[in-house]
């Protein structure tokens, strides 16, 4: 008897998960594959082919903040990879000081590589153009492409390692190293109790987080945050209507006033919220969210149990060994603070 | 017959080598001990000593942001551990974008543990001391000592791991905070080729390298840049004198008019040199300070032979693993660009 009612309630729960599975396929929501050529397919550039060399010489720039003009503003200086990938407060800090014009929050680049474009209001393609932006912005590293491709080009170090990742003939130009260091972004993805859940392992996520997938699903919020990156479309954003903080600085989107649906993958170690990060609390993103997106009043037990789901996206991080870089040498150009 | 003569030049080799052993360390000059208990004791602190535990939590808060005001400035932002330890500007630029107010060039955190005091005019005795000094100026990391423990203390992962290296019963204060960043220095060591030959090695240097050590003693750069730092005691810097490079802003060392003698070691990886970061060639600074410090002419193959054996200085780095930082909570302060 005892056996029946575990086998019962075994079947019951598999039922269960597997309805949810369905419900959450159906919803189009993807795992980050776990079989590693299938991942590979999926956030490989056939143009730019990840290879260990690439990745670890992209690592190396994506670290180095010499890249900008005043030598003390990296990539990951706003793209923290120790803070999930972003800078943690409202509006990227750059060169001198400048808060980014339009007021935008910086996204984190933790499986950016699953965005069908990049920046808020998707202007590059994809991580390769995405990546040329940060380093020639004024408010951001404010370089120039000569200025990057100097600094590089005078360290032997360096020319040595575009010489090994893509030959003794490279020639080393601002977009190849552009190019380096969104090779090495598509590496950043994070695999959670989510995808395993997804790609078959029904115990992954505990009964508390299925339930709020399952609220997740119900409630819309896979219409705009679905796919592998859980966002990463162009959706209209209500910014001209009943959206709460009205603080957008000059932003309004793209051409048609929509901006890219922010993954939510490790969205608890990427507050403050929105493309203007004008919100610092989860729950409160996500009531705003269903107001303004799906017209909806998610209520408290709602919200607490979308919340809980989206704890279990929280992924495990890719390990980095932090670069040591090479020296400067007489030809490296000098840091620039104005 | 051929073996005779190889004999005779392996014993000449040796001969060389060994007075050249005697030479150095007759000037004072020591190794980073090769045996691991040895080394202990030397970087150790007695009244906190190094753990496993301790060092882990205390990576994390030298590269965690939050503990600046902004919270886009940690430690390893102005000392860069893939940079050498520094951050390869003249002085040091911090909160808003200010530089150092008194010009000053930012130390290499590596090998610090070796100074006899810290900072260039001495003012803190150890680096538990010199730790507060960045977290609370305001053109550095502008915090208060209050900010700091409030943020630390709003993460349960920080708290608990506080716990687990200091005891359950451990009270988090800023002095805590900064005693552990400071041990975490002390084990920022960087063992070279230089060490292995003062460990007995004789073929660590080669003969050029061999001829620069010897150079270097000559010359009587050793007279300051000695024991295992090869610097970090106090001496009189004549910037009132002669010095080529006087913009020293409003520093004129401690009361005595004494700066610190900056260690030698990566030495190839921390331009730009001296206290006020006014040289980047590293020649340039060996005949300026043989000209300031030792009234000596260096010819210009003296300054070639001093600096091959400055390159041999270039040591092994700890592997650091970039750490991933605990997520920010609701009583996390928030960061303030103001």
């Amino acid at each position: 008897m005892k056996n029946i009612v575990i086998a019962t309630l075994a079947t019951t729960s598999l039922l269960f998960s597997s309805s949810l599975y369905d419900a959450a396929k159906g919803a189009g929501l993807k795992p980050i594959p776990a079989d590693k050529s299938e991942l590979m397919r999926l956030i490989d550039n056939p143009k730019n082919p990840i290879t260990e060399a690439k990745v670890r010489l992209g690592e190396k720039l994506y670290f180095d903040p010499r890249l900008s003009k005043s030598g003390i503003i990296s990539c990951n200086f706003c793209h923290n990879l120790g803070e999930g990938g972003d800078d943690g407060v409202e509006a990227a800090i750059g060169h001198k000081w400048r808060a980014n014009p339009n007021h935008v929050n910086s996204p984190t680049v933790y499986n950016a590589v699953f965005n069908d474009i990049q920046f808020w209001d998707g202007r590059a393609k994809d991580l390769e153009e995405q990546a040329q932006g940060p380093m020639l912005a004024h408010p951001e590293m404010a370089a120039t492409s000569e200025h990057v491709e100097a600094v590089v080009k005078s360290m032997p170090e360096y020319v040595a390692e575009f010489k090994e990742a893509y030959g003794k003939k490279v020639k080393i130009t601002f977009a190849l190293i552009a190019d380096t260091i969104g090779l090495y972004e598509r590496t950043l993805v994070t695999p959670s109790a989510y995808d395993d859940f997804l790609n078959g392992d029904k115990n992954a996520l505990n009964t508390k987080e299925k339930e709020g997938l399952r609220t997740f699903i119900d409630a819309g919020c896979a219409t705009c945050h679905t796919d592998v990156g859980l966002g990463g479309s162009m959706n209209m954003l209500n910014i001209t209507g009943t959206y709460k903080h009205m603080d957008v600085g000059s932003f309004k989107g793209d051409k048609n006033g929509m901006v890219r649906v922010p993954t939510l993958r490790n969205i608890t170690q990427t507050a403050p919220y929105f493309h203007n990060g004008k919100i610092w609390s989860l729950k409160e993103a996500i009531k705003e969210m269903g107001k303004i997106q799906l017209g909806a009043k998610l209520s408290d037990k709602d919200v607490a149990s979308i919340k809980v789901f989206l704890q279990a996206l929280e992924g495990r991080k890719p390990k980095v060994m932090f670069p040591m870089l090479p020296a400067s040498t007489a030809k490296t150009p000098k840091p620039d603070m104005n």
